[in-house]
């Protein structure tokens, strides 16, 4: 059976787009919000490498962790924020909210990279897990597509990621082209500090270090009392490998971060236990 | 100096006190909410064990993987919900807030365990990252306290609890009598099925499974798109040494859990990248 002239019309169109747009395509969130600066830079940046769709949160999500929106609904609107390229996407949902909707409604297919940040604000060592930006870039991984969060030691809405555009370029561009192990996403964090000032990239371990939390009790108006949680640092870990190290030296600190949270080794030493 | 009459009868009392109670201190929280089944027959058990502090979500919690509270304020009220030894705080906060609030301001010191549920259905495999009832026991974990998440794989408000009380007591001993080991926290997950069906404990890794999201897209009144978030869940993980594996055959799974995210396999060759 013969093909109509539509069909070859069609298949030399899907042909030639495949062979001509070579652009991957690049998903993009952050936990900041849809308007911070962080992640507008990160847009620009991601513009001369592919064909980007913005999907991020409506409002800021610092600290949302892996967050999901299970007993409640999601709102998502398309939107224009400026002159780019891109395609954006605000939604009411959380980070990780964002990149399923993403992947599954918006897109409908597995985009080439997800890329989350730039965060306002460190995400090196124990701050990882409550990382609303690396649980976007996490939920990418967990659903083999590959990712990166970045962030930047400068909680200022107004920090200058100017300096960084260059590193995040040249990141980006070594993770399509090295690929990213499966089951792994990349931590990267920038010091706070002048470009000329930054010593390099060092691939690194995320640092022993904790918080301790204060809780500063107040009362309101009517006399209840309430919360504001604030807390402190540690980091007892004097390892030279870590993120930490990397980055009070002026480095990039790159970790390699899984999703696998079974602790492998403790495995022999529970099954010696009587129950 | 000698000793007043009032400072000999404190230090007695403080050494009777302590020589006396030889009861572990037992933080217990969820994330369904200070209401729910499962955090009744987790106290109800604990209170054969231990002195019990609950610090548990004012309302549902479910899906708040890691989230705190960083940019609102916290609320905290002390209940009485039945009439158990325990003492009780609802707080308005997430799982992990209510650890963080728990230890340092309700306690002001480290408790000996922490438990949190039992969830009110599956924390195995992947779901461990979204958990709010994993959160609280990692964030415990964090601090250094030793803790366990309980979760019974019904969604069920009435689900049966009774047919588990005597594996969690269980568990929670020998837990304590060979003690957790350090950084790494132990989800259970518990079958649902009769308690003479149950085959008994497998200390298990956590399965390679997934969800795929689907997106109910609806209108609201106003005419105005939302979504409901929808899924399946995916397992193409044919261990037999998996939690979904233990649980589809009649065994409770315990995954020794870890809060260092580093791929450490993976430095290495991250390594060998150039940028």
């Amino acid at each position: 059976m013969q093909a109509s002239h539509r069909q070859i019309e069609m298949s030399i169109f899907v042909w030639l787009d495949s062979t001509m747009s070579k652009k991957p395509l690049i998903l993009v969130t952050n936990d900041d919000g849809i308007s911070a600066p962080g992640l507008r830079t990160l847009i620009k940046v991601m513009n001369t490498i592919g064909d980007v769709v913005v999907v991020a949160p409506d409002s800021p999500q610092s600290g949302m962790g892996h967050a999901i929106t299970i007993n409640s609904t999601l709102r998502c609107t398309k939107v224009k924020f400026d002159d780019g390229p891109q395609t954006e996407y605000s939604c009411s949902g959380t980070p990780a909210d964002c990149v399923k909707l993403g992947v599954h409604e918006i897109l409908k297919c597995k985009p080439d990279l997800c890329v989350s940040g730039v965060n306002h604000g460190s995400n090196a060592a124990i701050n990882v897990i409550y990382s609303g930006t690396m649980s976007a870039a996490i939920e990418a991984g967990i659903e083999g597509i590959p990712a990166i969060g970045f962030s930047l030691l400068d909680f200022s809405w107004d920090a200058d990621f100017s300096s960084i555009e260059s590193y995040i370029l040249q990141i980006t561009r070594s993770a399509l082209t090295n690929k990213i192990p499966e089951s792994t996403v990349l931590n990267v964090n920038f010091p706070k500090c002048k470009k000329e000032d930054i010593k390099g990239i060092k691939i690194c371990r995320q640092a022993n270090a904790y918080w301790i939390e204060e809780f500063d009790k107040r009362q309101d108006p009517m006399g209840k009392e309430y919360y504001w949680m604030t807390g402190e640092f540690i980091n007892e870990d004097k390892g030279e490998d870590t993120d930490i190290w990397a980055l009070q030296n002026g480095y990039i600190s790159v970790v390699p971060t899984q999703f696998d949270l079974t602790a492998h080794h403790q495995i022999q030493k529970l099954n010696s236990w009587t129950f």
